[in-house]
C-alpha cells in the first residue's frame, strides 16, 4: 500500500491491546480505562439540550464561541493566577485535537521534542507523524520529578519542544513549584516551547498544581492545553482548549481550521456550562477520585508495591520492583488470565517494570480489584 | 517565529477577506456563504436531545457508533449503489477532518495531488501542508468537466491522487457518467488513489449524480468523504464519514484517532436520525435549493453572464467574460461598496474572471441581490 509509511509504522496501542484482550474474558474488572465513571454533570445536559432546541446550530465563530472563551480566561485566572486575553484561547475538538494541531504547527522534519517518562502513550504519534523525534527522559530514579539537572542531559540544538502533563498520567505525580520555577528559569531564552498538557489540572488533590502560564517572561513559547473530558467527564463531547500567545494562537488556528474547521458547537455551549456553573460538581468529584485513588495507593503500600503517591490525575502507577515480574506486559495479560483484573504495563508508558491502576470504579469495585491483585501477588516474591 | 514554515505560508482565505469587508456595510446581502439558512430537521434536534438525556455520552467506538455506520452503509448502498461493509466505514469530526486525515494519510512530501478547477479552497493547505504539491487542472474550456485528456496531460510519476469534488463547489457541475466512467477506466492500475468529496451528493437537482464508490476494480484506491452539513444543514454539530477499503480505513483510522479520538458522540447520533429518519426533509431542501438555483441561474443568463447551469450544490457560478472587468476580487469589493451585494470572487477558487453566488437565503432576497446586481452591470459592458 503506497501510503505515508510514517502511517504505517504507527502499531495499535498497548491500551487498546489489553482492553480487545479482556473481552475474551467474563466478569472482567476493568482498571485500564481512562474515561471518569461520574456522570456529565446534570445541569449542563439540561442547559445543553435546551439551547440546541432554541438556537440554529450553524458554525460557531472560528476559535470558539465568545461566551466559551471569556469563561475559559477567567477560569485560568481565578484557579491558575494566569492572564490571557480573548484572542489568546482557540477552543478545539477535544485535548487530543489540541496536542495534534499544536505539534502539526510547529514541528519541522528531524525536530527533537522532550517527554519526560512515563508518558501519556498518544503524544509519540503525533511527534513522529510530523517527523520529528520524541526523546523520552527518565524520571523514575527521581519520583517522577523532571528536573533541570535531568534536562539539560536531554536538550541538544535541535530540541523544539518539551511536552509537560501534570498531573501526569499515568503516575498522578506534578512538578513541585520549585522544580517549575528551575525549570522555566532555565528554558528561559532557550527558543523551546513549552507544550503543557494541563487536562488533569482539576483532578489536583492538594491544590498545589501550577500551571506553567503564570511564567509571563515565556508566554511567546507557552501553550497550554486543557479541556473537560476530566474534570467534567465530557469524554464523548470532545471539546477543550488552547491558551498561548496571541502571535501563536494565530499559526495554530490556521491548522485547526483546515483540520476541523471547529469543534461541535453543542459541545462548546456544554463547555461553557461547565465552567459557568458546574465548578463545584466538577470539585465534588475531585474529592471523589482523590478517596479512591488514597484507597488505591494504601492498598498497593500494604502490597509492598512502591508507588509514588498520586497528587492528582485518575490513575495509581506501581512498580513491581520487590516482586519477581520482569515484564509488565506478561504480568497484565497473566492477572486478566489468573484473575479477571485488567490493568495497563507501564511498557504502554515507556516504562518497563510498572503498572497503571485507573480510579475510574466505585470504591466496592475497586476493593474487590485489590483483593483479587493480592491473592495474584502472594506467591509472586 | 521558529515554527513550521508550511504553516506560516498559509494566508487567510479570499472568502474570509470578503466576509470581513462586508461587515464595515450595512443592510449588506449576503451571498458568499456555504452555510444552509433552511433549518436543521425538527426531529434530529428532538431525538438527540432526548438521547443526551438517557445515555451517557462517552467515548463513542473508534470508528464511529454501530446503528451510524450501518444507516451510512445502507444509504450509500441504496442511493448511490455501492457496497461497502460496516469496517469499510470511519465517521470523522466533519467532511474537513475526513479531508485533512485522509491526506495526512496517503500523502508524502513531493507527491503531486491532482485539483480540477474550479475548487474548494479547503483542499490546498491540506495538501501543502504535508509537503505535498497540489496541481490544478484547468476544466474551464471545457464547461468544468474534466475529461481523460485533461487528465492525462498532467498526470506525472508523482501523482498520488486526484481530488475530486462532484457536485462542485463553486461550480455545481457534476462529472457526466460517460466522462467519470472514462475517467475510471484510464485510472485503473495507475496506483493513484481517488478522492472524492460527496459532501454535495445530496443536493443532486437532476438525481444523475453518480458516486465513484460503484468502481469496483478500484475500490482500493478510492476514498468517498461526505457528511451531513448539507443534506441536514448540521455544519455546526461536526459530523461527516469516509468509505473505502478495509485495509485504507485501518491505516486511515489511526491519524483519525490521533488527531481527533472521534467526533462527539451527540453528533454522531443527530447524523443516524438523519440517515434513519429524515432523508425526505433533506430531499425537500434540496427542492428549494434548485428552485433558488434556477432563479439566479436565469437572472444571471438574462444579464448576459455565461453560466453553466448547476446540477446541484448550492452555488451559481458565473463568468465576467461578456463584462469589462478583469479582476474577479476588484470587482466583488466594488460591488460590496457599491450595491452592498457580497459575492465570492472566482479567484478564490482558482479560477479568474467568474464569481461564485450562494443559494442561502431565502428567494426574496436573492430577488433583490439580483435585481441590484443588475443595475451595476448596466454601465460595466
Amino acid at each position: 500500500m503506497n501510503i505515508n509509511p510514517r502511517v504505517k509504522d504507527i502499531e495499535v496501542s498497548l491500551i487498546r491491546k489489553i482492553a480487545i484482550k479482556s473481552k475474551e474474558y467474563k466478569d472482567v474488572i476493568n482498571l485500564t480505562i481512562g474515561e471518569p465513571d461520574l456522570p456529565v454533570p446534570f445541569q449542563i445536559v439540561d442547559e445543553t439540550t435546551s439551547y440546541m432546541k432554541n438556537n440554529r446550530m450553524g458554525y460557531p465563530p472560528l476559535g470558539g464561541l465568545l461566551e466559551l472563551r471569556e469563561e475559559i480566561t477567567k477560569f485560568y485566572k481565578k484557579h491558575h493566577n494566569t492572564l490571557y486575553n480573548l484572542d489568546e484561547v482557540l477552543v478545539t475538538a477535544g485535548a487530543a485535537e489540541a496536542i495534534s494541531t499544536v505539534l502539526k504547527t510547529i514541528l519541522e522534519v528531524g525536530d527533537e521534542v522532550l517527554v519526560p517518562l512515563p508518558f501519556y502513550p498518544g503524544y509519540l504519534p503525533n511527534i513522529t507523524l510530523n517527523g520529528a523525534i520524541p526523546v523520552l527522559i527518565d524520571t523514575k530514579d527521581n519520583n517522577f520529578q523532571l528536573t533541570v539537572e535531568l534536562l539539560e542531559s536531554y536538550i541538544t540544538p535541535k530540541t523544539k519542544a518539551i511536552l509537560l502533563n501534570y498531573p501526569n498520567n499515568p503516575s498522578g505525580v506534578i512538578l513541585s513549584k520549585e522544580n517549575l520555577n528551575s525549570i522555566m528559569e532555565f528554558l528561559r531564552d532557550k527558543n523551546i516551547y513549552i507544550i503543557a498538557d494541563e487536562i488533569y489540572s482539576q483532578l489536583n488533590f492538594n491544590d498545589d498544581f501550577v500551571s506553567v502560564g503564570i511564567y509571563d517572561f515565556l508566554k511567546e513559547y507557552t501553550i497550554i492545553i486543557n479541556g473537560f473530558s476530566k474534570s467534567h467527564s465530557m469524554t464523548g463531547w470532545r471539546v477543550g482548549y488552547i491558551l498561548s500567545s496571541k502571535t501563536l494562537i494565530k499559526e495554530i488556528i490556521k491548522v485547526h481550521q483546515y483540520s476541523v474547521t471547529s469543534p461541535s458547537i453543542i459541545s462548546e455551549y456544554g463547555g461553557y456550562i461547565a465552567l459557568s456553573k458546574c465548578l463545584d460538581v466538577s470539585r465534588s468529584y475531585r474529592n471523589e477520585y482523590q478517596k479512591r485513588s488514597n484507597y488505591i495507593y494504601n492498598r498497593l503500600v500494604d502490597m509492598d508495591i512502591i508507588t509514588t503517591k498520586p497528587s492528582g490525575s485518575l490513575y495509581v502507577f506501581g512498580s513491581l520492583e520487590n516482586y519477581n515480574i520482569s515484564s509488565s506486559l506478561d504480568f497484565s495479560y497473566d492477572l486478566l488470565d489468573k484473575k479477571q483484573v485488567a490493568i495497563v504495563p507501564g511498557l504502554a508508558f515507556g516504562t518497563e517494570g510498572f503498572f497503571r491502576v485507573s480510579c475510574t470504579l466505585p470504591l466496592e469495585k475497586l476493593e474487590v480489584a485489590m483483593d483479587k491483585l493480592e491473592e495474584y501477588l502472594v506467591d509472586k516474591k
